[in-house]
């Protein structure tokens, strides 16, 4: 069996996690390793830029690889479909258009869009369900200026998040997480009560420069959302 | 000057997002794309590799490499010592310790970490401040079987996630961000009112199959945990 990248950065790993090698020391230099592990120089050099990219190892040109004084650790967490989300549950997906209407853009939302005033903009209210329970409600609003096609899909079949990843396959997004009390609103179509802390991801989507949509996903009460790491 | 793997990925990207390449569509294997981008087939393979990771296209050996049909995006965050993440904010740091307590795991806990019944456990509870105000309400519970000297530590001056990572450089973690609402205690640490929601980052902490810590993080009312991707 040959070594292959994935040996050399758990057994690395092994050792930082032993303490064998301690934060802020000096890693041997990629030939001397190569040779202990018995494997070519480029799959040392892979598994180093792995540690790396996770933030285990710092790689300086000139003064070679050490292990992090404070590894700088990320998180990754998968943004899914919400009907793929809900389907991996094994409950039923159900979809609900509850409001569609193009509109003035709102002076909050022209700031963070970068749109100018009096530009339309189109409004969506959606709820989305597991197995017959209130999963999420989406509030979404849409730049018809870079999606002209939304100005005719009526959305009441397919969820626009649906709709807009086959429109638009890549795009750049921010998104943030937050807690939020439930107004009257969330609280009648998410089945709890007014108040009630839920778990809320706001993400803002651009094109090349341009806003494509903001949208406020709002889960229902109790709802984790994990990754590990 | 010569084609980096970055200005092949950047170009990929643009033929996806102009819609050149559509998704579920085949992409010209590397020796054909090295050859029009005039670059090493290396070059190629590392961006397509990096493109697989990020989930935007789909690799398969004899199949080729394909545009997803529906993009898996990944949100990375960062997960900093909470002392970091205030000092980057420009604000002055302080922690105080409120309780430390070796005590027998609780019930609740005791499955979480996979401990045995009466074991001992190291609970702590810490507030982490901004500038004076509130930022970070902190209630901790460690191993002390994994890591022995934690029954020396004292945790006044310095606080139990710095001092963890100086001891264990190198764990695996599971994190889930939620929405809570604040009880009488939490909300007389951060400052706001009972029932306010709050966000929460709870997570659990691993080396080598052992449970090393569960730890919950309050936030403050009204914190977002933001990323770009």
């Amino acid at each position: 069996m040959s070594v292959t990248f994935k040996d050399v950065k758990a057994d690395l790993l092994d050792q930082i996690a032993r303490g064998v090698m301690r934060p802020g020391s000096l890693l041997p230099n990629e030939v001397d390793l190569a040779e202990s592990y018995g494997c070519a120089r480029a799959t040392v050099n892979r598994a180093m830029r792995e540690l790396a990219e996770e933030g285990i190892v710092e790689r300086k040109r000139k003064a070679g690889t050490r292990v992090r004084m404070t590894p700088i650790r990320q998180a990754r967490f998968s943004i899914p479909i919400v009907r793929e989300e809900i389907e991996a549950l094994g409950a039923e997906y159900r979809y609900a258009l509850l409001d569609r209407e193009m509109q003035e853009v709102p002076d909050w939302l022209r700031g963070r869009l970068e749109l100018t005033a009096g530009q339309q903009v189109l409004h969506l209210v959606c709820m989305h369900y597991a197995s017959g329970m209130p999963y999420q409600h989406e509030d979404r609003w849409i730049n018809p200026e870079v999606v002209p096609s939304v100005t005719e899909a009526d959305f009441s079949a397919t969820g626009p998040n649906e709709w807009l990843v086959a429109q638009l396959p890549f795009s750049n997004a921010e998104i943030a997480f937050s807690a939020v009390g439930a107004d009257r609103d969330l609280a009648d179509h998410l089945g709890c009560s007014t108040g009630d802390a839920l778990f809320r991801a706001e993400r803002t989507t651009w094109l090349r420069g341009k806003a494509i949509t903001l949208v406020r996903l709002t889960y229902r009460r109790g709802h984790r959302m994990t990754t590990q790491y």
